[in-house]
This record gives C-alpha cells, structure tokens and sequence, in this order.
C-alpha cells in the first residue's frame, strides 16, 4: 500500500530494500558519477552540505515527515532501522531548528544506522563527527525541539526539493546527495561502473596534455554553430 | 547606569562579570546544553559561523555597536577588555565588511581576549587560526572599513538577532554561539551539569540499544494522538 | 582589439600577461593586502568561497563567459592556457550547475593551470583537493551541464559582481578572491610590500599591548567626534 | 501507469481530473482554509508569489518537468490542456529564467488555461495582467530560454518544494499555492466549507469585542502550563 | 518591573504609553525623517515588508515573544490591547508560518488596534487589506499554526534585528518600520519636525534646479578630498 | 580617455549618448524584446525591481560608482545629467542603505531625468510614485547614508552584476533592466522592431488556436529527441 506525500500519523514498517551489493558499487561510484549515469536527475538541492569533509555512503532511505521544531518522528524512526539504513528527513513546512544531535545518533549508530540526510538543522556536530556519523544537512543550529504533534515514517516525503520514497537508494558524498529509484538501481549501477571506467580512460588521456577539444571531437561542431579564433 | 540600545558616542569603562568559575563550567558544557540549561533561549542567528572548525569558549561580553564599514569602535573596545573577555560587535546596518583581522587580533590577544563575534566580516582568517583566535562570523570577506563615525562600547547591542548586554557570558563552540544573561549564570550553570549528568546516564542507554521510544515511555503518547502502524 | 562584455562565440588567442615576478609577488602579499594597497577595490563578490582551506595563489586570468547550465567553453578556454595561469568564468545568467570536475582539472593542470574562479558550481571536490587544484567557487553541486551554446573565450567578463579583463592578475586565498589590473600591478605590488613592512612593525607594537588608540593617534580626533567616557 | 519522478522523454496524454464543482468550491474557500482544512499539508513554498494582486484560482494541474533554462516542453504541455486547467512547472535544476511571457500565455489562454504556477521566472508580466492570465513564480526575469532538451508531461513533479500529480487540484491566491490530492478533493471541500461556517460565526464574535482567549476557553490552559500576569 | 530578552510565561499587564499627541506627531513625519531625526538609529530589517503599499502609522507597541509557528501569544496579547496600540512579534527562532489572519485581525481591530508588525509570516492578507488592517512582515504564507508553548507579552522583544520595549512608539509606512524609544519621543519629534521645515525649504531650491553641491556647500570638500573633473 | 573598473575620484564630464530616436524606439519595445533582440545579453540581475508597476523607460546612462553608505557621489553625478538621461549607481561593496529620497529626486528631476537604477537600497518610496520618478532598486530601506568618500562619475561601473557603461541605453520595465550598448543600439533597435512585427503575426495565430509546436514545426525534433506520448 501507498501513502500520499504529506499524509501525517502512519509508520510504514516493511519497506523493501535495494541489494546490498548493489548498493554498495552505488556508495562506491559517489554522487557525481551516479547523477550522471542515471540521466542527470535525482540531485537533492545544493544548500544541503556535510557536517565535516570527506564522508562517503551509500544506503537505504528510512524516511521521516517531521512538523516543524518537532523531532518526535526521529525516535519513531529508528525503530524502523536495519543495519545500513540511513535516515532521511523532510519537513511539513521549512524550520532550521536542530533537530538531531548526539544522543539520537547514539541511539541510530547502535542499529546500525549509516548516517542522517535532513531538510534542517542539527546539533552536536563536533561529536557526531568523533563518532563518524556523517549528517547532510540544511543548517547547524542549536536550537531544540519539541514533541508534540504527529508526523509519519516511511511514507514518500520531500527533501531538499527532490521526492524520497522509502527504500530509495541515497548516495552521499562531498559533492552534495542525490536518489536513486530502487527498481533502477542495479541498472543505474551497470551505468555508473561503465561510465567509471571510460573516465579512466579519458583521465590518462588528459593527464598526457590531450584537450577535450580533440578527445571529444569539438572542433567541427564549435566551427559550424560560429566559434571564432582571433 | 545603562544606556538605550542604538545609543552612540559612549564608552561604558566599568562593567560587571561573572565569576570566572561559573564561565568556565559554561564552557565545558558546550553551546546546545546551555540553550537547552537556560529553557531554550539565547541562541544567536544559525548565520553566524566558526572561521575555522573546533574552538570552543565561554567569556564576558565586552559589546560594540559598530556603523556600517568602519571600524573605529573595535580599537575603542580593545582598551577596555580584561583578560578573559570576549568581543561582540553588532552594526547599526547590515554590513559584510572586514572589520577584523590579524592586527586587531593580535593587539586583542595581547590583552587576554578569548574571541571575537561579529554579526559582520572577517578577513587574515588564516592568520587568526594560526594564532588560535576564534571568531565567530557573519561572513569573511576582506572588504577594508573606514574609521569616521563613532558607535559605542559597552551598551547593549543585537548582535545576529539577539539582544547582548555587557557582561553577559557568551558560550560558543562548532554549533554557533549563545548568550547567557550574567544574573542568571550561576543557576543555569547548576542546570547544565545536571542536564549533562543526565544526558551521560541516556548515553549508555542509548549505546545498548534501548530505544527514546522506550527511555522516554513515549508509545503512549503516541497512541493516543493516533499514530498507527501499518 | 578589445570585445564588449556580453560577446558570445568569441575565442581571442593572444592576451598579454603581467610579469610573473610581480605575479608572485602578490600572491606572497595575500588578498587583505593587495585589496588594501590597490586602494580597496577590486574584490570579487564574498559568496564565492574556497573548496577547501589553506590554498593561496596569484595568476593571470584566462576568462570564460558561459550559458547557463553549458560548460563547453571551459574546454575552449584550456586550449588557451599557458603555465601560471587562472582560469575565470562568469555566466551570462546565474547557474549553480557543476560545471568543472577532476576531468577538466585534470586537463587544465596538464597546461600549467593554476586553478579556477568561478561563479557557479563544482563537483569532484574531494579529488580536486587531492590534486591540490584550488578553486573557489559560489556553489558545489554534482549538477550536469550540456555542451550546446556558444560563449566565449577571453574577453572582459563579469564574474561574482566584479570586472574581470583577460591578462588581469587574479589573487586567491582563503579570506576570497581579488583581482589587479595588469596594467596597474607593478605599482600594486610596490605599495602591497610597502603595506606589509608597515604592518610587521605595527604588530610587534601591537603584541607588546600598545593599544592602536595610541599607535595611530586617535585619542584626539575621538574626542573631537564627541566619545564620552563613563 | 505511473512514472517515477524525475522521468524525462515521456508526455501522458490522459489524466484523469477532479470534478469541476469541487474545483469551483475550493477556489471559493481559497489557501488558507483549503490548507486548514484538510490538516495543514500541500502548501508549495512560500517564495512563489503572484505577478499580480487580486487574483484567485482552483484548476486541474497539467504538470511540467523542464530542463534550466529551456522552456520546450511548455509548447508540449499546452496542447495537452484542457477548459479549466492549469499548468505547474517545475524543473530538473533551479533556475530564474523567463520560462513563460505573452505568447505562450496567449496560446494557453486559446485553449482555456487558468494560468501557471512555475518554479522559475516569467516575463512580459505587464501584458499578462492586461490578459487576466495570473501567474504564481519564483522569479520575474527577462531572460531568454532555449529549445533543446526534454523534459516530460504529466508525470508527477516537485514545484516548490512540494510533489504535485496530474490532475492534482491547484488552489492559489494572494497568500500563495497549495495542492490538494485528486482523490481527496471532495472530502477537503466539504471539510473547507465546515471550517468556513464555522469562521462565519467566529468572525461575529470577533467583530462584537468577545476575546479568542473567551471564545476558544484557553484561560485555563495557559494557566496550567504556566503563565503568570504581572 | 522588568524582565530580560527572552523570558518566557509572562504577561505584563500595565505598560506606560507616549502622549498621543506626540505618536500623531510621529506618523506625519514618516518613517525616513523619524529615523534621521533621532539620529539614524532604530529602523527595523529592511526585509519586512508592508503587505499593501500605502499604509503610515504610528503607535504603541505591545510586544510579543512567539515560538516557532505557535500563534497562542496573540491572542493572549490581544486583551492587552488599548485603541492606538499596534502589535509587534518577535519570535523565539526564525518561523515563516503564518501567525495572523483575517480572525485575529477582526479580534484586534475591535479593540481599537492599528496594525501588526510581525517577524514572520501573515496569511488572509486580501482580507486585511479589505479591512485596512496594515501589517509589515517577513513573509506572506498560509501555513497554520499550533498553541501549545508559552511565550510573552510586553517583555522586551527582538523583532527583525532591532530591540523593541512594551511602550516604544512604532513608525511605520512603505519605506518599514522604525522604533523610537518612548522617553525620547518627545524629543525626536521636536527634531524631526524642525528636519521637514527645512527640507521642504530645500525642496523648493532643488526644484528650481539648484544643485545640492552647492545648496550644501560641497564643492570645496569634495576639491579637497582630491576629485578631479576631466 | 577611459577610466578602469573601480577608479576613484574621477567625474567625467562629457560622455556620448545615442540618437534620442533610438533611445524612444528601444522603450517601445520593452526589456523582454530588446533583450532577445541583441542576442540574449544585457540583462541585470533579477533581484532589482521597480518600486512601483507600471513604469517603462529607456535613457542614456549617468553611472555612479559609490562606497558602501555613502551617497556624495550621488550629488555630484546629478550635475552631468541631461534631458533624458538615467542614473545608474554601482557600489565599491554591497550596500542596502537607503541612498536617494524625494530631495535628490526633486533634484534630478529638475534636470530632466528619467529615473534611477540603483544596487542598493532607496528610501521615500510613496513619494518618488506620487513625482511619477521611477527606481529599479535592491531595496527599500530607510537608513541614511554619509557624505565622507569619493567615487567616481560617468566611469564603467558593475551595476547588478553586469557592466554599464556611461552612455550605454538602459531599458527598464515591469520586467526589469537591460543595457544595450550605445554603439549597437541602432542595430538591436532594427532587431527588435522585426522581433515584434515577428510576434504579432505569432500572436494573432496563437489567439486562433493554433499551438507553438505547429506555428514553430517542432514536432519532428521531438520525436527524434525521443519524445514518447503514452
């Protein structure tokens, strides 16, 4: 069964989840690769940034629709955890406030947990990378939170301007987030390891002072649209 | 005595403090503590960043009001600091201009300054982390300011949205900056800790795989507004 | 011969460059200095940020204009690459996109390249770290770009709110971006040293607690201006 | 059949739409009630903003998925409208451009279109409130759009930060955009005439001195939870 | 009495206001000619913004701290309200939702109320119009919402940047919003009147097409500073 | 003689203006067209806007490079206008104050100007619509400015991120403002007459019903591009 975007009060507790495997070569391949290899979509917005350089993960999204200032939802999520899940969180109307700190990622490391993507704030950011659980997220705000009104887990949710369903497969790196569908990810996969593969070829190429000028074959092109050389 | 906020072309040269104990427990106990210590109040803007990662300090506020793209008022203020004190300047106009940088710094240092927030820009901010001067900004930006109007020192000011009086205590660290009145700093100390003590008893909890649903004892709740799991 | 700002489906190929001792002396002197010295102009827009701390450089500019969304012109432009340079694009209509990854720099620090300026967006950020290309940059985002529309190749370009002309000498560091025009950079330089020698001998002052009330004599005129002491 | 977000290369010819008395009623009761009413979900982002005061739609959403700065797909989109419809775009990456000026309003106005959300720019706005065509946008900017890549039509999108289905009923007026679900739409309406009933009679007592405090009986639980008159 | 910033569940009941004579005074005057006079201080944030152009009061403020999108404040400090009084909200961390509509407003204007300056969203705002209810506010959005958290009324309050006391005059008409401390009002009004008597000499100058180089004297200054004419 | 990008303390009196025909020829057609007409360049930065609807100018440019909060130049520059003239005014670093009002107005009216383009912020607003005095501006905002700095008159200056220089025809409207270089006025003034004589034929078919991807023969690339309708 389905929920409508925005639907508030259910927790959908059996999500199916892409291969590990698969996921995996995902993590591997990073943000930009895969963006391009499934058609240039799924990129969540640029204002999400790391918390720290350098993480790099690939998992499945356990999704979260979360009121604004309200982090109840969090606690109701990660019980809906399994090792090598990651968090995703997006709200019903824009709030910066800090959501997430170290006490819940203790509790989300403790199930296995890979890390948060969240459409807000969070909190405890110095801790949360001594125990390297990375946390993509729109701002680093203090400010704390209530529990009081309902929101949902696991239900199709809008993060970062950019529709999660859960069990999609995030990809997160320096570069920023992006989504890939579930039923595409092994053939998105099959397209980033190929697309991995000519850009070594293209690398050596160009480290040997070759110009995308020849290696694509520009020149003919950039002439007849009226490229002029004076 | 106390003067009107926006009042300019006064320098207020006694001010109280706090105990310096009671400043350093703050700074132990970090910026979200506090806020949370404090009944979640005193937060500066989220727009006010460290110029570099993992400083973390607890002072007395020695204020400027500052006109838009000069400077003046900061080697006004730099007489009156103690050892121990913190700069925090607020505009009269919104302004990204470098106000600050490694001279200023290092006659600040001099003096026993512990850091610098500015709801403007900085600039040399590799030379203030070389000299481990901590600053919290709203920009860093090497726009030289002018030296023609005066402000104050020493008056309350609004500084990233929030009200800072001389002598309160600033608490800041990776997660932004908070504000602690000076009368109230004893007792939201005493609160802090324990929030910390409580918070260390959580942890452990946390780590063994308890969940906040039940450390909290929050089904019910939740019950009763209606979530449903499906 | 010189092109109008806003020329598209140019390439000029020969552009005069400044002296590369005077080059390197700015980039000693860093962008607070040289902005100074040049009599604070000359500084590119604060939103443009380093990839990643601690780079500093100085080159000449080699610039691009570009549609939005369309990086074929940065391949145009390495073409015209000699060692020691920078390249500078701006957009005809603001893009975040990610125009440049560890491909193009790849290519470009085959030529000699000494790093990019650019307002829009990167990606690859982790590895053009590893390679020690510096950019800065208003955006990272892995966001795909088409090769479809004409722009051109060293002609005068604004770039992050500030006129750039090919051959100008662009200074970066960790405090933003500046630019010196080639035709003004010798005396620049001359005055940028002349600052610092300033400065060094204003510091040791400075760190022996003089205060700068004193150092530039300003007791007086503030009393004049009407500061009140209380 | 139902294709995934972010879809390109597809044009769905047959959606199914709300009945049009149920449009008509919930362009009556107008965002705010419609967004009450049906438990404060679907508004789109609050920086989407009318060219024009005054104006007050409900339609059927004909749904758009375009390139930056390309705006082929709107030519598409128009022949797939229908009396009554309205046309909501959003697009693979943000962008300010002038998707959308007088002849495409005229063209869609031909075929009676109610007017246009769009996550990006229009233009020509002065002619399009001669023609009474209202248009919610993120951006009102002059420049041009090309014609080269694809998008798709009458797949589900994400505009402004929120995910709209064809057929999906659009609701806009001065105080913004906000979706309600096809299949909900009867059930929102009579819910939003309750809630507008039950205003009526509020407003009678608002209008007649009786204080919310009185009306809504809250005295006693502000009491409870703390609050102290001084 | 007096309570700090930020100080939550407290209603102060009896507030002293400026002479009315003076706050008319006030509103003729307008808001640039206030803010010169008093000496360019206590303009708000140029981000709030009127909702309708046209509108110029002045008033007692009643002042409000909110928590995020929770309006239950209002309507608490709707009993405090006296004829001439304007509302003025501030809250405890940045919220766009929308805190006031068309019911609150007709609560208000029974009470005499004339008008609301709000750091944070309005909603109804066709209604507010048709009802001449003028409102200045950093945003327009239908988002509800809750009542469930104290705040205070008449406290000293941070809205849009500037500290705002229970008392103070507010100014406000399409250029924004300023505040003049009550005790001074007297005082700035005698000045501001004394700055339109002489503008409206100049104006008739500036009309006969004299310059203001020479009406103020300029010419020698500028010669000084070393301007050149070629 | 031509003066860099940034110089200070220059005011150049004569400058050369295009053909007055040309100019009322180019406001004819509007920001839209003229923009399309000369290839898609000129446009400024969407962030201006009019202070008012309705307005649609075009004149020849008296351009103003002023510092941050500073208005002198402003004085200075409203001697060299001429009948028909416009001013643009660029700052040295971004600004938002509030540097012209119904005084300067008055003034520059007097001498036959048309309006003001300004990257910053203008105060007076209801009274420069009441003068019938059009301004593009940043912002609305009432803080006053200082008279302490030079910057330059009818030099280059960078005006919402494009270059203008002095002479240069500046079209504005509801839409927005483009410069059109004053040497190629007369030729984008030919395009953009054929653009709109082009658009009316367009029109009157778009008005019969017939749709773009007809009237502009599109169907054929789409399909090849691999449009699928379903």
């Amino acid at each position: 069964m389905s929920y409508a975007v925005g639907t508030t009060g259910v927790v959908v507790q059996n999500i199916a989840r892409a291969e590990q495997s698969v996921i995996d070569g995902l993590a591997e391949c990073g943000v930009a690769t895969v963006h391009e290899a499934q058609g240039r979509k799924g990129l969540l917005a640029d204002y999400l940034r790391p918390i720290y350089p350098g993480a790099r993960v690939a998992a499945s999204a356990v999704t979260i629709l979360a009121p604004p200032c309200d982090n109840w939802m969090l606690h109701v999520a990660i019980e809906q955890l399994q090792a090598g899940d990651i968090l995703v969180l997006g709200t019903t109307t824009p709030s910066n406030a800090g959501y997430f700190g170290d006490l819940l990622a203790t509790s989300a490391k403790a199930r296995g947990c890979k890390g948060l993507i969240i459409d807000a704030g969070v909190r405890d950011v110095r801790d949360l990378q001594q125990m390297d659980f990375p946390v993509w997220s729109k701002a680093v705000h203090a400010q704390g939170t209530i529990k009081e009104t309902l929101g949902s887990v696991n239900i199709p949710v809008v993060c970062a301007e950019e529709l999660i369903n859960p069990g999609d497969i995030i990809v997160a790196d320096d570069d920023g987030v992006c989504v890939v569908r579930r039923e595409e990810a092994a053939e998105v996969l099959e397209k980033a390891r190929a697309r991995e593969a000519n850009e070594t070829a293209k690398r050596a190429r160009f480290e040997a002072g070759e110009l995308g000028l020849d290696i694509y074959d520009m020149r003919g092109r950039l002439a007849e649209k009226g490229l002029k050389y004076v």
